[in-house]
């Protein structure tokens, strides 16, 4: 499905023009067409292949989807893929989603096309129209500005996950918990992951636009490549941070229930020894020799009973003061 | 065991020729010839080496097997041995099996001698000769196309070791499935070691094929050697993601093997007490005291079996609360 | 707020000078301005970017806070960011306080801009005026110095980490002391983890201004960089071996609970053995046969009551000398 | 204790001589001297030492013996220091045995020198002359055939390591094998590390003699070092499988032995119950009340008998329809 | 504290001198001064740097102590740091104390200054005048002769490391030893984290004097310091193999914990079977129903004791052969 397909110039909006024209404009020194698909179908990416000249095997992983992030030089053009990490609404329950956009950028064109994402990037072009003076550093900084929008949707995925693992960590000295702190841990492990390999591979690629040699694209822009690196890089910095937090986690987790058996088995142990202590007392009195004095006593009975009480309410204190009970 | 040896000229079939008649072929110059042995007795693998002038280590390596994969230059020719996994048709339940090809490729020749594995590579033969544009570019192409061919076979592979994963995960929050889930996770850790085995060694090697000093033989070709090592790479990060979640998965199902145990105990803790409680009252009044009145009462008996049954009842809802039962 | 904004010549003070002014100074040979804000607002670092001629990303970057530490060059400028830790006053129970600076570095400025901390550089500036001859070197002096006071503040942290690692070591292998020792170990970790990811991308920044390509602005002070780059790394090294040490006493403290449900089981054993024995007798003494000749014996009852005593008496020195109980 | 002292000219032996020739051989272009020795006393290699030339430091590690493996350039020469590790004959049980051997190589001679091997390197100087054409590589070729001879040895212990972890792999599901597993595993890695602490360091330092700067002496023989290179690329990529495994086997082994534990404590819970549930309803039954219609009647016995074998068989079922019997 | 202060000249001692003297012999082409310090008091050492010329930052370093090993070039001079360790004298329960000696190194002069270590370097001044044709390399020589001597004094403490582990991995498998050994290998683990804290940087440090580019003084000594660096390696390999296998052992520990827990309950599950089946049937025959045939049977009493007799002997037996008693 084609979005939009404009022509700019000298960092303004020429015109919005149909597909067929984009040959004309895509040869003029001073112009750059940008276009944005979503969802492509075949015969539109086929089209596009066609109009800017792209590689094919680019073309094939675009059309295929399911790339890792990566930014590839074509000659003197780069295809970058990037994934967009998108939180379920009902909350961080469930798996994260992935969608995934594939950008092709000339010195005279920028094509991007975006999969199973639902938000688009509106938002990108219209700020980039309302700062001409920048978008006249071309295809290059329409790409920053692709990119940097995208990397800027990572910060609200961390901050969630980083206070689903201040929640957990509230709960993990909580008695009783362990079976959904357990759950919750592996839950944010699978989501830190998904992250994780949405962001490392980007950063990886994205450093080499700024240091070392730069693809000739990005020649005037490495500044702004070097803060998308750099956001990427404190993502990537949470990400680990949460990642060990995560291991030390779980590990005291299972000391947490370790603990527990052992203080169930103190509890149980206590309560086990008032019930027996009776029955021992009651099994004596309940023999049957033939010469037991104190079964003859008035007051055996009570007395008996009242010894099973007393022994019971020491054993309970003394219990209580070893923190069995 | 010959499969094939066929000679090619500009991209297209020239012939299938004897194996004699290789030697007057490989020095011509637009010509490549492509042999194609499988399960190689030693003295096809000799003639072989006599007629393209292999280097005797490679050869070595070739018959005895059992390489790990890698790609070594010896001169002006390339050695590269890949490995091919295979899931058993059974199901993922064994161990993957292993076959192996090695490929000696040279400017006018490609050689692939493959071990231990059913399925060969007629499909690529077909393949590359319905593309002659592309087969021009001499046996560098053929290598690559037998590495794509090879590298997309370990696609499936991985993706039914994560859905093994994500049975695994199901299984791993439900009660007395703690046995069957370490099994699995056992064995599903060493598919994907052998897995890791195969495809590591070559990723790095094939880094090699287009980035940095590039053999000779691959000058041309270096964009889809790159795209073979980004196939490598995407299989390399699932591996590695399967691996840590392997990790964090066993390490939870300890957890909840724990969580189990100590289950196990609330509930025997608490059917315990349900027995001991009226034992011990029975035991009181199977004491021989005299003069016990209860023992006297009509109702007596009705009466204290009432009050064990409301006990029992009454740390049995209490017990529930508690989720100990 | 503006703290101070002073100009310095040769080393030493010229004066305080308005902040409509410092265009005047900065231009000038052998001078440099020296301007210190603390919780900045928007308007200030404005005028300070117009002032000093800032790149925008940079003062977005000072802006917005929360960076990683770092430092960027931009052209002959650098701009530094610093995280400040500080300790909270009631000890070291809750999480570590994370301040940040922000620093911009020109031939004939530096700028600092801090955040979310309480201690300033009043010190470092009346130090660093006491020594002219070391001022005189300039703006990168003036940075060494900030750098220098900030990393002198990491080294308190890491002792009082130290120590508190200490007190856990002590308390280990002490009964009872588990569920206390989990928890003070984990917050142990988040405490080391906020100072690794203070301390960690500090050192690689510095390591990269005294070799290889340095800066401009930093050339003759090389000595000075590494020696802060020498102090983070000391500290470093104290982190990890703090955070090593500290995985293994979470793995021995996990031993340590597991053996006292050893101990405690063992103990438990031990008196359920000595309540349930004489209960078996005195049930066997409760049968009802009409043959049993204990039973008319005279000292029949204590007799029994003596066995059961002796026996009780017997294992109790048995699980003694078994370290039982 | 001197083996062999044989000088070799053009691949070809000429002669074993005494070791007072050796200095009018070594000088001469085209010949060179190949001297073993086993369990050197100091005299013998203080007279080689001055005979060669050696370097006074790589004597003494050679006297010395304990060394890592290790190659070391001292100018024109190679000195080489290689480990041999040996199975003991009756099997896997306890440690391998470790031998070590140190190599001297020049121009014109190469010395051997081995400590607490059994097994010297008699078969290599019988294949070296079998094949002069190859020899006549000179001492490179003579070290070659050496590493790869001792590199050849350590197959056999790598494979057996394997079928060692492949015996426990199958016991570690087996109840009741937790504790010899558990000492196997132990073992293992024992015996594993051995076997990395020879392999690493020495692939490590052969690497340096086939790519990039490669001595003198090497300087032909690159193919051949590279293919040491890759057998010990091999060992130590199945190294970290076994490694790897034996981690994870560890981790199960662990689990297996808690989810024993939680079994036992199942099977225990049963039996009580069985046992508990007649003992309270005999309980009861053995009250005193004078009005218990139960016991008046005729078939009260037999019946309550029956109830609690019924009791019991009902629990029977249940449980092991649980699995808890 | 002074301890020496001599001149030395083409490998000879020419004088003991007092500290005014330095400067006379400091700038003499051929001579160079050789200082030792013990505990400095801050006046000797600013007359040193004064006397040296020594840079500002490394005498503060020397001044303050708590370095960590290091090696720094100034100019022309070097300025070095070790560490030292040394076992307590009663054996190694206790931590290894540290002790420092920082070393500057010019061309005529070597400055050593050591702090809390009781062993001073007058062997290794002995000894290097005992070797003139070495001692007339310089000051160089002399570094290398005292970090020689302060790397082989690991030596012993890495097999004291190396036999305790060995001693812990004897008790690992004998019951009852878990919570000696826990401690044990903590306190081994502590120990080998300061042993590793004082090597690896000086192994990394050290590396840089023998290859790549070499400090000016260092130029003609590189055979030498690689020598002290490949001691280093070896002691850093022992370490890493200890270190892994520690980590392993701690986890084989753990599963020893809850074995023996096991072990432990199956034995308290197989006594309590045996106590608790009596007490049923003594239970039974404790009813009081009036037709209890048994009851009146003459042997009825002996036969019953009997009976519990012969189950409790069946299932001692029983129990033994499943290894649970």
């Amino acid at each position: 499905m084609l979005v939009n397909c404009v022509v700019y110039q000298n960092g303004k909006k020429l015109a919005d023009i149909p597909v067929e024209e984009i040959s004309e404009y895509v040869t003029r020194q001073d112009c750059f067409v940008w276009v944005a698909l979503a969802e492509q179908e075949p015969a539109e990416l086929d089209k596009m292949a066609e109009e800017f000249g792209l590689h094919p095997l680019a073309v094939e992983d675009a059309r295929k989807g399911h790339q890792r992030p990566k930014i590839e030089e074509y000659d003197e053009s780069l295809f970058v893929v990037l994934q967009m990490v998108e939180a379920p609404k009902e909350g961080l329950d469930g798996s994260l989603r992935l969608g995934e956009v594939a950008i092709f950028v000339g010195d005279n064109y920028i094509l991007s096309v975006r999969h199973h994402t639902q938000k688009g990037f509106v938002d990108v072009r219209a700020r980039t129209e309302r700062e001409p003076e920048l978008l006249r550093n071309g295809s290059a900084y329409v790409l920053y500005a692709l990119m940097d929008n995208v990397v800027d949707r990572y910060f609200p995925i961390i901050d969630a996950l980083e206070s689903e693992l201040e929640q957990i960590e509230e709960q993990i000295f909580v008695r009783n918990a362990a079976r959904s702190n357990i759950k919750a841990l592996y839950t944010l492990k699978r989501q830190l992951m998904t992250l994780k390999h949405a962001v490392d591979p980007l950063m990886d690629a994205t450093g080499k636009l700024y240091g070392g040699r730069v693809p000739h694209l990005c020649a005037g822009m490495q500044e702004y490549f070097r803060d998308v690196y750099d956001h990427l890089h404190r993502i990537h910095a949470s990400i680990e941070a949460i990642r060990e937090m995560l291991a030390t986690a779980i590990q005291v987790n299972l000391g947490m229930i370790s603990l527990n058996e052992t203080e169930v088995t103190k509890k149980l142990a206590g309560w086990a020894a008032m019930i027996a202590v009776p029955t021992m007392l009651a099994g004596i009195y309940g023999m049957n020799f033939k010469y037991m004095p104190e079964l003859d006593w008035a007051y055996g009975y009570p007395l008996s009973v009242a010894v099973m009480i007393g022994i019971d309410v020491w054993l309970y204190f003394r219990f209580r003061k070893a923190h069995w009970l």
